[in-house]
């Protein structure tokens, strides 16, 4: 197999796209996006990244829980006062999660139905507008992520890659940063195998997480709450285009040396 | 205690930084790179963050180990014949481990004397001019990235940022990504706190780690193992200037739910 070097992408651009004004209930994000790029003249280019923050999605499609409204059980109980946290936003933790990893020093780390492993689920209060309440993540990020990407394509007549972020803790670091919980128009991963690195050896395999990169590299110009940039634009990064799936990123547990 | 919305950065990019050449033992890389400056008319601008890849730090630091020289000792045969690795190599990696974290299905994650936990201690085989050598991380990566700013500041009397980032594999995930290993002039760790999010509401603390996302950011560009990329300039970016570490990011043994 003839083995080639590595190609290096050029130069990017990473930009905040112009607000969207608050997204609620109901509302369309692709729609949202391309009525914006009409009223500001904001040209999405072939080839752009756009990374859409997971709140934005989830408020447009509901996942919004009034606290005030959910009955905690028995279980969410017991862990909420072992955690000091509130019951009934433990109730809710624990309904969106799968299996919880730890439960201790304030901390609940869950595996969410999607496979993701973050705290509380990603179960957020943080920039929801209705008191009381909390968001979820969005049921299915990757189809969130199509939709949006179908909507640019058919009204704006642009290929565009479509990145749904979310902020996640990590063990192991400090700080949090942005990955990739749904794809779509994209390879989430880049694959280095039997390509020579500079002295001609032939690099075993390395796989980048691409996805998660792009999603980092945006939360710079995100922030953490301001709404005017909850999409960012990623510009000239040369991607393989494909259906894509934030699903890629998920390690089978039972490949994970530390699910346990 | 005033709170107020979240300032949001600007547009930035994600530039390639001209080729370096070979670096070999006892190159001083800050040299290099002013040098490369002047002969290809590329400016650094004041506030521009410089990626360097470890690998390239290592090489010049002579953190270079040929395999046949090294003697294993009887554990790192053990755990040599366990994981399908060579023992001299095993060896090399237990000499640069502080404490193993998981030696199974192939993988040795260990944790570095920097606190780092990654496979192999960050030992490389790839990208190693010498034939049957790894490289090692760098003893004190904060200090090589210190020094490298040191000198372009001297030469060319511009206050830049410097990253050493390596690419870490990551529980719960698949793929690779960059982080920051080595940091000087800037804050790695961007912190919100009683800043009120869209809503009015104080956000509780986020904590993001802005290096590990600027490294993330710039492998985008740099790639596996194309030597002409092994620094990325990221310009625009409007970072908190300081004397900034890596270290911050290393989560404290005692903090840490997953290092056990």
């Amino acid at each position: 197999m003839p083995s080639k070097s590595v190609p290096s992408s050029a130069t990017f651009s990473v930009h905040p796209f112009p607000g969207l004004g608050i997204i609620k209930k109901g509302d369309d994000v692709g729609l949202q996006i391309c009525q914006t790029c009409r009223e500001t003249k904001f040209n999405l280019c072939e080839g752009d990244v756009l990374v859409v923050a997971q709140t934005v999605v989830s408020r447009a499609e509901g996942r919004i829980v009034v606290l005030s409204s959910v009955v905690p059980s028995h279980r969410a109980r017991r862990l909420a006062a072992k955690l000091g946290k509130p019951a009934n936003l433990v109730e809710v933790i624990l309904r969106a999660s799968k299996r919880i990893l730890r439960a201790e020093k304030g901390h609940l780390i869950t595996e969410t139905p999607h496979g993701f492993v973050c705290a509380n689920s990603g179960v957020d209060s943080s920039n929801v507008p209705e008191p009381d309440s909390v968001t979820l993540l969005p049921e299915n990020p990757d189809a969130s992520a199509e939709r949006i990407r179908q909507t640019i394509k058919e009204r704006l007549k642009v290929n565009v890659g479509i990145i749904i972020s979310d902020t996640h803790g990590r063990p192991f670091r400090e700080g949090a940063i942005n990955v990739a919980i749904g794809v779509a128009g994209l390879l989430p991963m880049k694959v280095y195998i039997g390509l020579t690195d500079l002295f001609g050896y032939v690099l075993r395999s390395t796989k980048v997480a691409i996805a998660d990169e792009l999603a980092s590299a945006a939360e710079l110009v995100m922030g953490e709450a301001d709404e005017g940039n909850a999409v960012v634009v990623i510009r000239g990064y040369r991607f393989e285009p494909g259906e894509g799936s934030g699903q890629t990123l998920v390690r089978d547990p039972r490949r994970d040396l530390f699910r346990r």
